[in-house]
């Protein structure tokens, strides 16, 4: 078994020795520096690829003073403040940091900026407000009680992770960097200059990891330096009068500040994309590349290696985007929170390698007191590991103060744990494809492959009340034999793939996850019951289809076999009745777990049977339609019970509940992952106690196998 | 004391003797008959009021077997079917009881019925359909997999009300009562004239009690002969073609069958109202109540006095409607499911007295082993007893098997417990009116005082998991001392009273009881926030004014502090912190039930107070605009302590704090109501317990109170 490679870990000026016995004792063959910590010179000369952080749009307050008109701008939407008279004073910066954000008043106000009656939702014409510079208000001719907000550019005079890692760590007295705009033509200029600078002067840097090249995405703190509003996929701060005449001229009609402020909502993911809201990012993405491409063929130039971290500065390189493969880069590398998030790194195309930086960062606030440093990389682990096995990364390593790791009891041999299981995947697997179903599953909603494995996500793996009963769904999706498209309304307009057997819409109501009208659009509700009425599955998790309209709440209530009693069918009677003996539960014991649970979900028509009920509403319930089948989920969060059911319920909706046993493991706390080609296969255990479980290959036992606590066995799977 | 008096009882024909006993005992003054019993000869020379029920539509087959045409009608929509070919059939029939209903095929069908596309919403034109009367099918030129409707006419083959007491009863060999419609000028002569037959048969009934007029309300039972739907408010029953014909010479448009079927929602009290519903109403109610006044007045020519029940055919005569007071009743009388439906009965204008019929009713299903008829009539009469002392009936009585409650160890006790109170009320209230705060509560939603104490209600007094979080308002507000007015959006429009200082929304979002679209009225919004910025008080329950428009899913955020994450704002941070230090909770001790309690509630502004908070969520906040305030509750199902919270949320919502201990009692289980002009003060004890309370007036302490469980303790408020 190969004991080194594929591994990266960071060091720190101080930790020259320490560096090389771990490096040795994991066999990594990458070094690092990170956020705060520096690359020592001794280690340069080390057998292992250095790695070197390299901003593009920061660490140089020189230039960005010295050209104040090319430092970055952000839209910005001021507080609603509703008129009590006829002329009304707003204060544009009230609940904004002024250390962060300046109003821009280079740029001719009245032409970029916007002041609307949200009362009517109309816009209020030039020559009805002011902008009075002395107190940064603008003065509005107002209707009384009417509310009013005024959208406008402000300058980001300090860099927001910049502002975040400073506050985070209290640095006292590190100067505030300024931003500057890339795409501006002096800057641009300046910017390839000092890469190239920057290369000659770096000989020994292998791989310059780009942090990341042009726009950050939304990140705005409020007066009290309070994180105000965080849009991991925002496009607000990616905005200057010179890239939006561009933008004009591209798209060839008027800009408004409205197609990015959104009402406030900021272009939230969950808000259904506008068409200039989707043609902005289109834009931007065109350009973005194009000039991204240029840094990396600067790097290029050097002999060294281009990589990007998937974050931050992302805004425009979007891996799934259309024009991200023409960037040129060689890697992409990515924090692993889950397996959503390590498919979101491991499922890029059009780079040569991926990598995943796995969890726990090696910082203070999870190697302290009370910390559970080796809890958390098994957890992190154990959902890594089913998605590698469908979709590899290429290498994975660590970040933070490597100190911290070397000293933590036992953390070390942790991580050797996991490097060899991850090593030998990869042995094991020899670069082809696991074992498949043999159809597509395809995750429908508004944004489709641009968001591939993001739908529902509010922020890179973070936990909320309102989208864990979603995320579940692609949670489970992430380490599933199955092959997993991200479809858009549009993709069902111009006809359903041949290879997709299985829809999944998984949403809150009038969210661009559920689809809001695009449910009451004739050609979609109709390719679709034609889709499932042909023998295609369709499955449903919360609020599917939804959209108040003619009389249903669920659009495609005949195909689900539900709706939701929004109150106007309290006085029609339900005769909803349990009957939960049905395939997808067969090896189902004890609850099941749906998470927030949406409420108020009936059965209705003649084809449904209910699997699971609270009260009087149902939870779980089946529908056949025509030849095909459909499942509701009143909500999924991930855990291996609802792998197991969604598994069973994709089988089942596909009807192809024979097909499900051609490799299958009996204990719902296991998976099996086959490659016929190597004919490995690999049985996990995702509990952290012992499981006993049988493997049927060909719907034949083939092995019954006792599974330590998270281990992993391989087993030949030609037997 | 009196102790005669204002008490109906039911007899029966074996009761002779056991009636008057119990109506010396109890000092009834009226006797009844009821369905199922019948008045016997011996009783009618009793010195009391004899009431006799008396039916218009039905008891007459031979009638209605002779004029089949002129029998009751319904407007039904079929089963929603998706066409999987460009020919669909619709069974009309189907999910229907062909004992109950019978498709019109008098009629013209292409004049009366529709074919709705709902996935367009498109009336189908009467060309692409054909009605085939052999398979009672509508055959549709469908388009592919769009889902169509059929609305017809059906004629009401068997009344409702008696198939209901048929099934429920089991009775077997009952012929099936048909109904006519007595609004047909063939049967209105034939009913007028049996009705004078009748009263000159009847000289010693003294009251004929109508049950009712002439429409029965929407009860639809399906081809299992279970209860299919129904309507306590549906008009789906008062209709035909005579009188289709009559609307649109009245209302000067073509009449649709969408008015009255409503997508299948067949007008919900939920829904809001269609214009074209609200003339259809208003225009039904004209003609009911002319009609109705002919019947009472041939009651009246024979010395008797009319009185109408509550309930069943009483469409068209609901006494909140404009024209209720032309039809002279002397006297309505309904059944007091709590305090809201008391109140229902008892705040009627333009009759000589009301009555109200306590429960349990003497039937076998409470009067059985396992069975509480004292604990029902306990907790019947505590919730009954509050609304009487707010606003009194005049009489109360009982229904039912008299038999089966003398009977009943303990139960006849009960009773005379319960109307002894009841005359004591009356005994010291003089006919004078209680105190009351000095400012009106309004209840706003889009159906105003037509359906007064009617809010968020399925039928008298069902409960339903989604509305007695809303229903607790109104059943607290139901013995409060306030007056309550309830308004339309159009008294907002039309300026809101002087007198109204508390305005109250609550309710599901785009329920009529919220009232959707009218929140993004701009008139509507302006109105209330002027009024609430100069001292009005506003409170929300539920999903108060919301309707997603503009930024905001509550248009009234501004006013109320709050709004519901819908998902679109994960992105904006919420630093919401609790602080329950606040008048509204100052005499309140454990938690606070929110029953269902509104999920996703967050505050935002700057000017709020979170007074309860569920997680991160927030279920009880205060937020001051201007002079004015307003509260936000999560939910407020009723109980003696939400009485208190309410009691105290509109006295600071009025900014009258210092008002509320005029008259005031410390223990929240006990509550006050004073007669100031006759000096007497009602404690009440609304426990089952005893409560040590005390009596503050003019904000002083007064009385010190040891109340036994239950007790009404009456003092001398003048003290």
């Amino acid at each position: 078994m190969l004991m080194t490679g594929r591994l990266t870990l960071p060091t720190d000026i101080d930790m020259v020795d320490e560096t090389i016995r771990l490096k040795n004792l994991l066999g990594a063959d990458a070094l690092r520096d990170c956020d705060g910590t520096a690359m020592p010179e001794e280690l340069l000369t080390q057998s292992a690829k250095k790695y070197a952080t390299y901003y593009t749009t920061r660490k140089d307050n020189d230039w960005a003073n010295e050209n104040p008109e090319e430092i970055q701008q952000e839209y910005l939407i001021s507080d609603r403040v509703t008129a009590r008279d006829t002329k009304l004073r707003i204060k544009l910066m009230k609940g904004f940091h002024t250390e962060q954000l300046k109003v821009n008043i280079i740029d001719d106000p009245k032409r970029w900026w916007e002041v609307v009656d949200r009362t009517t939702g109309e816009v209020v014409p030039v020559y009805k407000w002011e902008f009075d510079g002395e107190t940064e208000e603008v003065v509005i001719e107002s209707v009384k009680y009417h509310q009013y907000t005024v959208s406008f550019l402000a300058f980001l005079v300090w860099d927001p992770v910049h502002m975040y890692n400073f506050i985070t760590n209290d640095w006292k007295d590190a100067p505030h960097q300024l931003t500057f705009d890339v795409r501006q033509p002096k800057t641009q200029i300046h910017v390839k200059e000092k890469l190239k600078r920057w290369c000659e002067e770096n000989p020994h840097i292998d791989v310059v990891r780009f942090t990341t090249f042009f726009h950050q995405f939304t990140l705005t703190f409020d007066e009290n330096k309070r994180e105000k509003y965080v849009e991991w996929f925002g496009y607000s701060a990616s905005v200057s009068p010179y890239i939006l005449e561009q933008f004009e001229r591209w798209a060839g009609y008027k800009f408004r500040p409205e197609f990015i402020v959104d009402q406030g909502y900021h272009n939230s993911l969950f808000r259904v994309p506008s068409k200039e809201f989707r043609d902005f990012i289109e834009f931007q993405q065109i350009e973005v590349s194009k000039l991204a491409k240029e840094m990396v063929d600067i790097v290029h130039e050097y002999g060294k290696e281009a990589m990007m971290f998937l974050g931050d500065h992302w805004i425009g390189t979007e891996p799934f985007g259309k024009y991200f493969q023409d960037i040129g880069l060689d890697a992409v590398v990515g924090s692993v929170g889950d397996g959503v998030t390590l498919r979101m790194i491991s499922d890029i195309k059009g780079v040569k390698y991926t990598e995943g930086r796995l969890l726990p960062y090696f910082f203070p606030d999870v190697f302290c007191e009370g910390g559970d440093p080796i809890g958390e990389a098994q957890d992190n682990w154990l959902k890594a590991r089913r998605a590698i096995l469908r979709s590899p990364l290429d290498r994975i390593g660590y970040g933070g103060y490597l100190k911290l790791a070397s000293k933590w009891p036992g953390f070390i041999d942790e991580i050797k744990y996991v490097v060899n299981e991850f090593r030998l995947i990869h042995e094991n697997m020899q670069g082809t494809k696991a074992y498949v179903a043999p159809f597509k599953v395809a995750v429908l909603n508004c944004w489709g492959n641009l968001r591939r494995w993001m739908a529902n996500q509010v922020h890179h793996a973070i936990w909320h009340r309102e989208i864990y009963s979603y995320v579940g769904v692609i949670e489970c999706l992430s380490g599933m034999p199955f092959d997993v498209e991200f479809i858009t309304f549009d993709d069902i307009r111009n006809g359903i793939a041949e290879d997709i057997k299985v829809i999944i819409n998984a949403g809150d109501a009038y969210t661009s996850f559920s689809g809001a009208e695009n449910w009451i659009d004739p050609e979609v509700v109709t390719s679709l019951r034609e889709f499932v009425d042909n023998g295609g599955g369709f499955i449903g998790v919360g609020e599917p289809t939804a959209y108040q309209f003619e009389g249903r709440y669920f659009q495609m209530s005949d195909v689900l076999g539900v709706d939701r009693e929004m109150c106007f069918s309290l006085s029609t009677d339900k005769y909803n009745e349990l009957d939960a003996d049905h395939f997808i539960l067969e090896d189902i014991e004890g609850n099941v777990d749906f998470g927030e649970g949406m409420s108020r979900i009936y059965a209705q028509g003649e084809n449904y049977q209910i699997l699971n009920k609270d009260g009087e509403y149902s939870r779980l319930v089946v529908n056949d339609y025509g030849k095909g089948h459909s499942v509701y989920f009143a909500g999924l969060p991930y855990s291996p019970q609802n792998c197991r059911i969604l598994l069973r319920a994709i089988y089942y909706a596909a009807g192809m509940e024979s097909e499900m046993k051609k490799f299958y493991v009996t204990n719902v706390d296991t998976e099996v992952t086959v490659f016929e080609k190597t004919g490995k296969a690999a049985v996990i255990n995702n509990a952290k106690e012992a499981k006993h479980t049988e493997l049927y290959i060909d719907g034949r036992l083939a092995y019954s196998l006792d599974l330590n606590p998270m281990e992993m066995r391989w087993v030949d799977c030609r037997k």
